[in-house]
């Protein structure tokens, strides 16, 4: 069963190994873990319900606190201390845009707060419940998770909102397609939610963002229903996949979705290399992306997160004959792993990845095999165990990211790790490291992990986090990067955002939720720090 | 000189050949021309300036003929028959943004019309000054035309919003890079242009349309000034830079444009095949197109264009030539032309021209070697010219675009093209042909040109254009497809707006008119036909 306190399935465990926590307390000191709150405890603290009666929507105490909080760390806290804040009175399980529909139309008349909810994983809180004196309904698309339609020639398949990663990828497997979109959420992230927060997939590279793989769909809205046509491409002015690609909820519920799928690869590989230091590395991934080689994947991370990879994953024999290996070929201390990724067609891929590998090594890499690829395939989607593991010891784990101009890239990266590791607090030591993950020809992605230990209490815990992130905010924004490339705004990062769109920018989104949802009853707070609703937090 | 009322430098000349006329004649009978209008008559019709004067401001009645009209077919019957209609009451040229910023301020406090001009080559009524109480000014960005920055790590050039594609790539090359957009108006029209129609370029499959190379940049707008920061790309909310896409000078004048350049790619080649009949050629330009080939172009004509292109290119013994090559070959009178283009670094281009040949042979089609592929590339933006060459001789010619899906493409083109052929009223012959030349994995773009001849008077040959224009607009959006995939709405595809995007796309975007632009003061009836408007025309 789900967890109703941490990520994934209850059965999914992956506890850190001996070698990673001796290198985290070599690095961090030794840590105490903090009391984690029973289920039991929490439910009894739900209140009674404000919502009228309706047909479609439960409110039992469990599945209010079961749609209660998403997996940011702050949820996180939240929920392993039992001071969950704020829950939903209610959550509905539509099964169709019609039920959406009168969902929607119920809410307006009894004015309801209405949060729409896809797997809940949102890393920004986007799907919390916030103070106030309406009831607030969580529309949870769950039941809307089937392929609808796949037209072969066009190449589209429409899928209800909810439908989940390995459900939408089995439901194309079955018909020999696939769509490709793998974020590390994959598991309980749903295709509704991509759309929402404009998602972007570990394979990037060969099958686009959410934004390209979205061709069109239905959005349920207080003034009625929206119709996005599937048309490939469209000079009839501004394209409103693109309003409601990020919308976050606040301008309607996505109930339908059209995405661009292709046939399933003839091929697929990834690899592992090596490159002696982090200037290199850049330099190697960057001319690699420019060439426009179609690879599907390239990661880069440096060398810190390289070493704290190699040491937690285990086989201490293996990982250190690697080590004298690389080192003999000139990769040492400094060594920053990259990995890519070739999919497609058999002949293409295969000279696809020759190409990959004679620039590598002509620019100083040392390719290591398919191994350690694998092994990165086998793990892609465990990161967001890894909190548990770390939270069993006392130590908690959270990321974030940007993406900015190659010419920002180094900079940005440093500015955003020093900003951690000076914002602990008390000269409190922060172990943290960096990939690149998502990158164009323009720039890349810049992702940065950090851990800590528990303060030793909930509160100051939570305090230590909030410090460091609002310097990794600012030091983001100063670096002219997006405030997310990747997980959504939010209101975890809704405060930046003016740096981002400026002020007309804001003006634009401003009027655009004021026009769908004056009422302001769509997910509010969400995105945009509505004014009112400030004032009423 | 730029011809006043036509296309291109009056110094290009491409008069219609001697088969080229004949075979038209075979098809539509004998035609007579129209009489021109002399360029003084017209001046002479331009009423007394409404606007007060204003340092920028330009009032001669020479300059508000050459800034009233753009090159629709409407457009081009207005400067021939030298009734303009309405003239703008001045024209500006300012020199940077702050320039613009000043007239847009002005223009406020004056209540005063302003159009955005960037190369005048709107195919559907773009930047035509409406009748009205207010006075219009018509503001050219022909100034703005230079390369203002050039990142080359990041691979961003940000240029004036007045470069023509002409002096963009001269700019360009002399650093080393491309744009890579060359739409058929590319010899006039402007980067600012481009993105403000969504404008799309013949290699759009190497260097993507103008949403994909458009990174960022700054449009005055009524409620201030609107920066878009470059980023590689983002799920912070809905992008504006997809709003700012498409808005046809609604929204406010883009002043700067920030684009994704590429370094001059090594190798470049286009190349032209055949194949037997049009089921044949458009599963294999799906299947090309599907198979992620990375190909520059791709395009084929249906064997009407076909033989039309053989016909008026002239040469005849050596296209007799070629018809008998191919007759023996399999391809006959229904056969298809195909031209492709490889563009990129020297061994990836080789091996895909290598795919390419390979796929075309085993679909049954037929290579015939570099010549006609040079041809093309000579003639390619040869084709707003074809107009002048038949103008002399009585024949009218016009084209109309649409994209749709796969599933679509035959169906959406025999309807768009029996439209033609069956409203031209009292049983009038057309001669119609169709290319794809814009392939998606989703589906294709639909280019259909018309010839016919001149009725006997001016007000006559609009009313049977006009009676072609929505037959084809109506078939179009019975078809599922976009009103426009390349050329934008302006004024003339407005009344169709409304089918792709559906009533509450509508209210999207009026809203967001409504919140720039309250006042209606920027373009008004251009791309959304406002109901105030729709009243006073």
């Amino acid at each position: 069963m789900r967890r109703w306190n941490g990520w994934g399935d209850s059965s999914n465990e992956y506890p850190l190994k001996s070698s990673g926590l001796r290198f985290l307390q070599s690095r961090l000191g030794g840590a105490t873990p903090l009391q984690d709150a029973e289920l039991a405890t929490v439910i009894a603290t739900v209140p009674d319900t404000r919502l009228p009666a309706h047909p479609l929507i439960q409110t039992d105490p469990e599945i209010r606190v079961r749609h209660a909080r998403g997996q940011s760390l702050p949820d996180w806290l939240a929920m392993r201390s039992g001071d969950f804040g704020h829950f939903p009175d209610g959550v509905a399980e539509p099964e169709n845009s019609e039920q959406v529909r009168e969902l929607l139309d119920w809410a307006a008349e009894q004015n309801i707060i209405l949060i729409p909810y896809g797997g809940g994983t949102s890393v920004a809180g986007h799907i919390n419940p916030q103070p106030g004196d309406k009831p607030v309904l969580t529309l949870s698309l769950a039941r809307m998770n089937t392929l609808l339609d796949l037209d072969r020639e066009s190449q589209i398949a429409t899928f209800g909102a909810g439908t989940p990663g390995p459900l939408l990828e089995q439901q194309l497997k079955e018909k020999g397609y696939t769509l490709g979109h793998f974020p590390q959420s994959w598991e309980l992230s749903t295709v509704g939610g991509w759309v929402a927060s404009r998602s972007s997939g570990q394979q990037s590279m060969r099958y686009g963002r959410i934004e390209q793989m979205f061709a069109g769909g239905r959005m349920e809205t207080p003034r009625g229903t929206l119709n996005i046509p599937a048309i490939p491409a469209s000079s009839a002015g501004p394209d409103i996949r693109e309003i409601v690609l990020g919308s976050e909820g606040r301008l309607g519920i996505i109930t339908e979705v059209k995405v661009r799928v292709t046939p399933l690869p003839e091929l697929e590989t990834f690899q592992v290399a090596f490159a002696p230091n982090w200037d290199v590395a850049v330099e190697l991934v960057r001319s690699l992306t420019q060439s426009r080689l179609p690879l599907s994947m390239l990661r880069v991370s440096n060398a810190e997160e390289t070493r704290t990879h190699l040491t937690l994953a285990g086989h201490e024999k293996l990982v250190s004959l690697l080590h004298r290996y690389l080192s003999v070929r000139g990769c040492g201390e400094r060594k920053c792993m990259i990995t890519f990724g070739v999919t497609g067609e058999k002949n293409q891929s295969k000279q696809t990845l020759a190409a990959c590998k004679r620039r590598i090594r002509a620019a100083g890499g040392v390719m290591v095999g398919e191994l350690l690829g694998r092994k990165w395939e086998e793990s892609r989607f465990r990161s967001p165990y890894l909190r548990h593991g770390l939270w069993e010891h006392g130590y908690v784990v959270d990321t974030f990211e940007t993406a900015v101009n190659w010419n920002q890239v180094t900079p940005a990266m440093t500015a955003m790790e020093q900003a951690v590791r000076d914002n602990a607090g008390n000269g409190e030591a922060v172990h943290v490291f960096t990939h690149l993950s998502h990158l164009y020809p323009q720039g890349s992605s810049i992702y940065t992990t950090y851990v800590f230990r528990c303060s030793d209490s909930y509160e100051k815990t939570l305090q230590r986090w909030q410090a460091i992130k609002n310097a990794a905010g600012d030091a983001i924004v100063a670096h002219g990067g997006t405030i997310s490339h990747q997980h959504g705004v939010g209101r975890d990062h809704a405060p930046w955002l003016k740096h981002e769109k400026g002020q007309q920018g804001m003006a634009i989104l401003e009027e655009l939720i004021h026009a769908m949802d004056p009422r302001k009853q769509l997910n509010p707070g969400c995105l945009i720090q509505d004014d009112s609703e400030t004032a009423t937090l």
